[in-house]
């Protein structure tokens, strides 16, 4: 098509709200158009995209033999009451009633609707294995969507749901899609998305992996070790901390004015970090019952680990007078207050530590948890260190990286068979319960993830199995009759061979041509000039810069031709062999 | 794939609440699944079937020019209420809170999303025509669902919108989709849809048209004149009433006991329904205020007449003893109630009628409006019947008829360029308002549709374009090692060979396969049995019975390609040749 007929607003400020750039050019270059929070249109050439990137999950589901079906966006909460999550998910499900007062709910995630729709069928063990998938809009009522279309609310997600009758039936399959997944990445031109261990969350089940593409952009951290090949997010690593022996101490109340905070503290006694108890105080979500969790001055609590513990969502403490908690002089020596108190592994075998004394302006020296609190229980609520202990190989080894979370894979178990009473007969007639996976990516955000790693200062560059177009084709000067009539010709020549082209053939600067073609992305440039053409010749050029050339203008389809091939034949080396499904086709 | 790995279940019985046949087979035939009223999950061969005919949309809309996008099903409030229509629009509308207690509501139709996407773009008459397109889910709160995927509350619908600087500009791109959609319906194996004009209803705008597919189980009526050509909705067909001089009467009031309904009253006074005065009462739904229809007593009201007339929904009215109201003796002649009356034009011209006198069990005889009542206008709010007076040539010709409405067009005008305030600067730099059409079609419906004007008693004959796969191959003999290994093989070759097979080796007698390959409709069966084996030939069958014969196995594969390209061929000898939008590339 014409560039100048392609509905959208390109321009050159970065937009003041993008932290990301991928956002920053996605809103720039008329990807994408900002309706409410965490809701956006997408503009012709990002939906290009998008359909590209669902042909290529579509390709991989089918080939492990998956059935392409379709659920409703909208369903009814009774369907969601009998898995328990009407009532177990927080505000992020969206809960609303119709016009009869029935109460409804919008997907954001279907479990509950695949059983719905195969536990008439697989009655008989002879049924399975199965896989079910989608591509359809989603709507998860994320409290801070950012990021453009990384953390959006409303969402194109494939999500496919397999049914198996054993464990092992269920790994082996797992497996296959696991492979399915890293060819999709590769396909789309994102090779270096690795994948790790996860925590299961609201999905239930045990072993789940997330597929993360890294880059510091990232909102997950990723532990890495070198070591042994540990690859996790950083919510699933136990925290292994070795505290030397310093020998004890005699507990010793002081005083300590005006020292609120851990550095006050360690700057005033002369004491580190490293021997500090440090305070944090939650509330749980539902009971606005008090968690102190008390860990060592130089860590972190890990949110993720906490809510699993304590069985609830928490959020940060409203610390009351009535709850006897002092705020910023919080200990576990003498602590009257009503609440759950957590003490993290990372004080572990301190011999010694400053802690506070639950009184204003008084800390403890010499605080021994064993001797003097009685505590020989730890939980694991922080989170580890860069170059702390790999929990797997035991060597101080771990590396922490950011990542984007671009898919996930679980293995439910029963999960949602058990609660929606899904059943079928074995060989024998025994009634079992079959056991689930679920497997998902993100359109949007896969798209706006590999504009995250693949851009420069001017724009996308796009991989060319993804790409809006295969080439953007510049006429360079359509007052000249004679070259607007060769580029004229070449655009139709072109598109009659079945490439894809988007055509400028606006009478502008060359400038202001490259700035849009930059942000447009397209992997293929052809430009056509007075002077070339005098020579019977255009240019080619890669968007990735790796490519230049001139050709003749009599052989140019071809050559066009041969550098799109060349560029797919770059994504395609670096995608591994298919594996294939036996029993679901 | 292999029939035994399909999910969904097929059986024999009708299901009891199915009225349209399509939705009985849809049921039966593993198509669909309810999951709540007006929500349905698609089974793989649904998901099959609109993703083709989503495919064949698609290419009809980009061949006049369309860009695809998308917009959001969740909407802002505000957005719909720039346009008025978030409080204009009834029950229909979803309206819920998100978790900030924002208003938003479901999407049903996209003009204003439209409108939001393009207004800061297209601010100089340059940027003029263009249209987007989407196809995405919609939901619209149905009171009364039914018939399976024909009327639902949620869909699946592509909506195009084009913007222009002049009405000739909109009218001659308006006839550029017209000649598309043709070519879409001709395409989907149903060249019978006739197009017909229709009411704009909630869209705004005055030209509107809808494509109807005449059958018997369709809601709507359908008005044709054979003598002049007029095709129409019911409800924009003036309705023409001769009402023959039969001189003037005496006015004469008179006692019916027990005459509540008008065949009682003409029974008991001997005269007829077309002489008699029928009322018909409803209420509106926003001030409940009564509304009295008069119309001939062989008449019916027709609700969407009312409705653009009264400039509000009714609803069958609640007669309260307060009215004034005498229900069963309502006449116009000493109506003492309040309530707006409205006398229809099949009661213009009539000298005397029999009419209720407001009193219990007494009517009166002799009644002329203009003379005993001083009425002299008439409102068209009835329904034309069959044999009636065309509007457009005066002949007694009219011919009424079902149809399913599959799709429509409207010229919107200014209204939502207006009320969002979306302007340009033509090229004398004047500010204008943008002109709008808009163009939709259901997926899901139009799928169904097909089915009930294409199907026998045992399931659906779905054409080869759209049809959920090409071959049908039956192993009629699984058991026998000879035959399985010879299907097998067709099937591989058929495969590799780019054909869509869906392959029944299930060790079942062939009674039970070919009831399940009628459910399934799939236009190419092909049977390979033991006996035809020996002569080293299989079966081909079209499911519509017109083609059946014995080929031989060798030359299988391409015997079989020609079929097939055989029913594409009589598809495409209906499709007229395409109309292309200059000025849209």
């Amino acid at each position: 098509m014409r560039l100048r007929k392609l509905v959208g607003d390109r321009f050159k400020e970065r937009p003041s709200d993008c932290e990301f750039d991928s956002h920053a050019l996605m809103v720039k270059g008329g990807y994408i158009k900002y309706m409410a929070n965490g809701i956006f249109s997408l503009y012709h050439p990002m939906k290009r995209i998008t359909k590209k990137i669902e042909e290529i999950i579509r390709q991989e589901m089918d080939a492990v033999g998956g059935q392409e079906v379709m659920f409703p966006v909208v369903m009814p909460g009774s369907l969601w009451a009998e898995s328990g999550r009407y009532e177990s998910v927080g505000d992020e499900l969206l809960r609303f009633t119709d016009r009869n007062d029935s109460p409804m709910i919008l997907g954001m995630t279907h479990e509950e609707a695949a059983v719905h729709l195969v536990r008439e069928y697989a009655q008989s063990y002879a049924k399975y294995p199965f896989m079910i998938y989608q591509i359809q809009t989603k709507f998860r009522d994320e409290a801070r969507p950012r990021a453009g279309l990384i953390r959006v609310r409303e969402f194109t997600m494939k999500d496919a749901y397999s049914f198996h009758t054993s464990q092992e039936d269920l790994e082996k399959y797992y497996d296959v899609v696991y492979h399915a997944y890293n060819r999709i990445y590769q396909r789309a031109g994102i090779p270096e998305v690795i994948t790790v261990k996860s925590d299961s969350g609201m999905m239930g089940g045990s072993i789940s992996h997330e597929y993360m593409l890294l880059t510091d952009a990232g909102e997950d951290s990723i532990v890495l070790c070198d070591e042994c090949g540990l690859k996790a997010n950083m919510e699933v690593v136990e925290n292994r901390v070795e505290n030397p022996s310093t020998g004890l101490e005699t507990l010793e109340k002081v005083h300590t004015p005006d020292c609120k905070t851990i550095e006050d503290v360690t700057k005033y006694l002369d004491s580190t970090e490293e021997t500090s108890c440090k305070a944090v105080v939650y509330q749980k979500n539902m009971t606005d019952e008090y968690v102190i969790v008390f860990l060592r001055g130089d860590y972190e609590v890990n949110e993720t680990k906490l809510v699993n513990l304590v069985g609830d969502k928490v959020h940060a403490a409203d610390i009351t007078p009535e709850s006897g908690i002092v705020a910023g002089f919080i200990g576990p020596y003498n602590l009257n207050a009503k609440a759950q108190v957590i003490v993290d592994v990372t004080l572990k075998g301190l011999d010694s530590m400053v802690a506070g004394a639950n009184e204003a302006d008084y800390h403890y020296k010499g605080l021994n948890l064993e001797r003097d609190c009685g505590i020989t229980e730890f939980a694991d609520v922080s989170k580890v260190k860069e170059g702390g202990v790999c929990p797997v190989c035991g060597k101080k080894s771990l590396k922490i990286r950011r990542g984007i979370e671009v898919g996930n894979i679980f293995q439910l178990g029963t999960k949602y068979t058990k609660t929606m009473h899904m059943k079928y007969a074995d060989s024998g007639n025994t009634e079992k319960l079959p056991i689930m996976g679920c497997y998902g990516i993100g359109v949007g955000r896969l798209a706006a993830s590999v504009c995250e790693v693949s851009h420069d200062d001017y724009g996308p560059i796009w991989p060319i199995s993804i790409a809006p177009w295969q080439v953007h084709l510049c006429c360079l000067k359509a007052k000249d009759a004679a070259c607007l009539e060769a580029t004229d010709k070449l655009y139709k020549e072109l598109t009659k061979a079945g490439v894809e082209v988007i055509y400028d053939d606006r009478d502008v600067r060359p400038g202001v041509m490259f700035a849009d073609a930059d942000l447009l992305g397209v992997p293929v440039r052809v430009m056509a000039g007075p002077r070339n053409l005098e020579n019977g010749q255009i240019e080619i050029a890669s968007r990735d810069k790796s490519i230049q050339k001139l050709v003749s203008i009599d052989n140019a389809v071809d050559e066009i031709k041969a550098v799109i091939q060349e560029l797919f034949d770059k994504i395609n080396e670096k995608v591994e062999e298919p594996v294939f499904a036996e029993d679901f086709e």
